[in-house]
């Protein structure tokens, strides 16, 4: 575990402390608009819909506010080394979170248009498999995140490959669905623009991965896996 | 046009140049970019495919040399006010260039697999259209970086209103399409996939433009369009 003792400032660690636990609350939320979307996915509930919405005002609030802090850190306190990765690597995180919780809420529109327009015949059960994984991937990153733990980042970001192998098995599948049954092809749009949202919220827990490894061995892991 | 002048080091000039100028050198390959990445999906052309990957490298590679230039001047000149806003809007924007680049890349990929599985009977109109106006907001972004003209980057961000309006109805008439003709599917996918990296591209600019108006203006624009 990184020491965050010794400064010249018992401030500055209030400092810091404040935007990792800030980050850790915007991460616990967005997993839990996740779990909503998917009910409201699962269900067509738009009342559910409407609180993922709601929640993704209160995440858009708290990525402000830490980036604000990060900011403001970095003009007061100039950071070095471990300190500087640290505002660093929040103020990176938190913009990856925010972009899961704004694919989150396109989940829970795509249910409630699936309540109008009729569900689709076909693709629930791979959404469901998919928005497991990428939940556990949003977990994990957080819980890598609060332990400093570089090395559960690195496993984390292996779940992304399967992710990426289900996403594209499940697209084929429904296109040769689409093509045997024409009058479905509206409602399962819904369901491929689902798993797109739920593959590309795996790609932002790889992202927050990437910035822990950084945070904590001080190497820019970025294009490295590409 | 802000004073970059002033300062204590002169060496410190240089460096707010450096990361200006590898930012906007990243931005004009991320525009040629999308010109060929266009160019190898109207043609299918495997060749052009590859060059755009070629330069995603090359867009990877500037964008990890200069996150680590600003990174180095956060360090070692501890930069105030409205050169701190510099440096944390660069690397910024240069996140959200090289995602342009990727955005580009699966595009041109998109072209080459219409080659190999036939091109598709309906869409091209529409990607072109689309594609001209990103571009054009691309090209835009970066002029009113290079003059710091936030009036310029407002404007920018209302052109991503069409694009978003023009996204939606050529997926509606994609989709009316290929329930007329269930054959034409695969196809007609490869196309509205593209139709997604054009509009998501457009999502990008739009960030680009909010980072320009807080370097110029010291506010965060984020979350008051949406």
């Amino acid at each position: 575990m990184m020491k965050l003792d010794g400064h010249i400032s018992q401030r500055f660690n209030q400092d810091l402390e404040d935007i990792r636990s800030r980050l850790l609350e915007m991460g616990g939320l967005v997993e839990q608009q996740l779990v909503k979307a998917m009910a409201a996915f699962e269900s067509g509930d738009s009342e559910l819909g409407l609180a993922v919405s709601k929640d993704d005002v209160e995440v858009n609030r708290l990525e402000v506010e830490t980036e604000d802090l990060c900011t403001k850190i970095l003009v007061k306190r100039q950071p070095a080394a471990s300190d500087l990765r640290m505002v660093l690597a929040v103020s990176r995180i938190v913009r990856d979170l925010e972009r899961m919780g704004d694919e989150a809420a396109k989940i829970a529109d795509l249910g409630v248009r699936l309540a109008e327009e009729g569900s689709s015949p076909i693709g629930y059960v791979e959404c469901r498999n998919i928005a497991t994984r990428v939940r556990e991937m949003i977990n994990a990153s957080l819980d890598a995140f609060a332990r400093y733990d570089a090395e559960k980042a690195r496993e984390t970001m292996r779940v992304d490959e399967k992710v990426d192998d289900e996403y594209a098995s499940a697209l084929r599948s429904l296109v040769t669905y689409m093509m045997e049954d024409p009058r479905s092809i509206k409602r399962v749009m819904n369901v491929m623009w689902t798993l797109r949202s739920l593959e590309r919220i795996g790609d932002h827990a790889t992202n927050v991965c990437e910035q822990i490894i950084y945070l904590v061995e001080g190497e820019d892991m970025r294009h490295s896996f590409k």
